[in-house]
């Protein structure tokens, strides 16, 4: 008696889970959900709402409760995966319970396609988690196939700052060759003014939004940046759907995919056509970036609609905020995940890759 | 500042959640989101599969936790919804966690919707729960819009046996009226010959699958049934998926169901034109039944498909299984959920509720 099912489109996340709103595994499931993905989701916290919020009621999983969910999964034979994605974890222990875990299963399963997103902090409040989980963070490097930092992370990863084109192109260098990790997308990224200018980037969008660097790289081959208009700065969560929507969409051919992600792979591939053809992580993040963008404008409609109807601002800044106001401006910000099902299914793209000058 | 959003359509449920399998809130969760609700949910246990495998790893939520959980909603003002759920709790000390917080919400919320699912047991294996949950679940009764027993649960909580069509008329009078249970759904429900030949039941469907009774009464009014092929034995959380689309259903005007939800009502109002109008509970439980054969016809063809290539035959009875073999007839078994959205989405209604005979 074998234990492997029919070719099935199984796919792993460890993350957070909060009861009202959209971070960790409820930005994530959905959408994966939607797209056909049969998912598995192990909860590493149980929280009323993001901690954003500035109060929360809750747990955080025990390292020895998180290997005991992992351990049973294992025993019956539960670890039928081809898909992985990590996410916040919320201690060094829990993440070297994680660590131990994905090296049994990358062991199995060479071929298994293992996103790993380091969540450790961003350049406007640095590190928000312990810093011992870094060294974790660096084992599992090699482990993965795809990481998504963000600037801070990338850096703290990598162990330089990024503070030009030169210093960008040696981090992604340390991050393949030293570290091994195939495929890296820094999601978001200032670089100084004259290397903006050799991106031709405008730093506003043409509809006046500024203009965000994503930059995308797999080992030996050049890499390439995409701009789009940022308007993620204000929601949680936009991190974590990213990440579970490119492993959703990463694939060399559509049978890779379950069948509703394969319209919009089709679509993406059929648009190359006259053009250059996108690699797989391009091709998944040109998508990923395109349905997020979708989310964005709908929970931006709803919110400034709801905010205008409450009188609440939402877009005021927390910190100037009253506790009790910061929880209602922050209701107000949640991702609008179930409201927006095209985005996932009908994405539209707009941008396209280019390859990032030296 | 008042703390209402605008007209949301935002869902409570309180039940287990399982990493691999649908069963509890994994169960519930998908659907309900598919059809457009804005699924809160409270996960009372973790564990890696559910415990119909014989094994499995990871916790149940200590009373105190899941308190610590809801009180950090309230705190928040995130008791916004206007639907609550709740299935399976691990002890009678969650259960009464979940009472109180019941209670404040009733209190606050007169027009809540409640559906209640009193997970205890069913007619093969007796109460599968510590027996001192039943008096907390009557307790409970008084609060809820809708419960969703089975035939064993309906007993338990009335005091009394269904044994005919005059005894089924006393269990649902004592809910109604000594409970003051608006709504009761009795799920599946076995009389005997002489009473079955008065509903002018054939103990087979034409498609030969035995005929399944369900009965449904709303108080001071007519109790009717609906009958449908039983292929639900071999699975778990078929209950679980049945309540969350009562309560996804449930509606006086479609106006009343987010905007994915109203196509299949305003079929169901529409197939009503010509004939009697189906009451909000005699439609969401039409639907609801239609949506889960959909989802079991599907599970069951890819159950048999994939056992085939495995060698495994998925309807041996797991008491005669080894350990291991019963976990992989287990994993067959699970809810193909994920695979069937048009279960939910478009669901083909076949049976009509009629009068059920005094």
């Amino acid at each position: 008696m074998t234990t492997e099912a029919v070719p099935s489109y199984r796919l792993l996340t460890i993350q957070s889970h909060v009861v009202c709103g959209y971070v960790g595994n409820r930005s994530a499931t959905f959408p994966l959900q939607l797209l056909g993905w049969d998912v598995d989701a192990v909860n590493t916290v149980q929280f009323s709402n993001h901690t954003g919020y500035g109060r929360w009621g809750g747990q955080r999983i025990e390292a020895a409760a998180l290997a005991d969910v992992l351990e049973g999964m294992e025993r019956n034979s539960l670890l039928r995966q081809n898909r992985v994605l990590t996410g916040y974890t919320p201690s060094s222990e829990a993440l070297g319970v994680v660590e131990s875990f994905i090296r049994k299963l990358r062991a199995e399963k060479p071929d298994m396609i293992y996103l790993l997103d380091p969540v450790m902090g961003d350049m406007d409040r640095g590190m928000y988690v312990n810093p011992d989980v870094l060294p974790v963070y660096r084992r599992l490097l090699p482990l993965s196939t795809i990481i998504c930092p963000n600037q801070f992370e990338a850096q703290v990863l990598a162990g330089q700052d990024i503070t030009s084109l030169a210093s960008l192109h040696q981090v992604l260098d340390t991050l393949h060759m030293t570290y091994g990790v195939p495929h890296v997308v820094i999601t978001s990224l200032v670089l100084p003014a004259d290397d903006m200018q050799k991106l031709s980037m405008q730093s506003t969008m043409p509809d006046g939004k500024p203009t965000m660097l994503l930059v995308g790289s797999s080992r030996r081959q050049r890499p390439w940046y995409l701009t789009f208009p940022s308007q993620g700065e204000y929601f949680s969560g936009v991190g974590d759907l990213f990440a579970a929507l490119v492993l959703a969409r990463f694939a060399e051919h559509a049978s890779e995919l379950p069948e509703p992600a394969r319209a919009s792979f089709e679509a993406c591939v059929s648009r190359d056509a006259s053009n250059i053809k996108l690699s797989p992580i391009e091709r998944a993040v040109t998508l990923a970036v395109a349905s997020l963008q979708h989310v964005l404008d709908g929970t931006r409609t709803a919110m400034e609609a709801e905010g205008q109807r409450l009188g609440i601002d939402p877009f005021v800044p927390t910190h100037l905020a009253s506790v009790d106001d910061r929880v209602h401006i922050m209701r107000l910000r949640e991702l609008r995940v179930i409201q927006n099902p095209g985005a996932f299914l009908h994405p539209s793209i707009h941008g396209r890759p280019r390859w990032l000058p030296l």
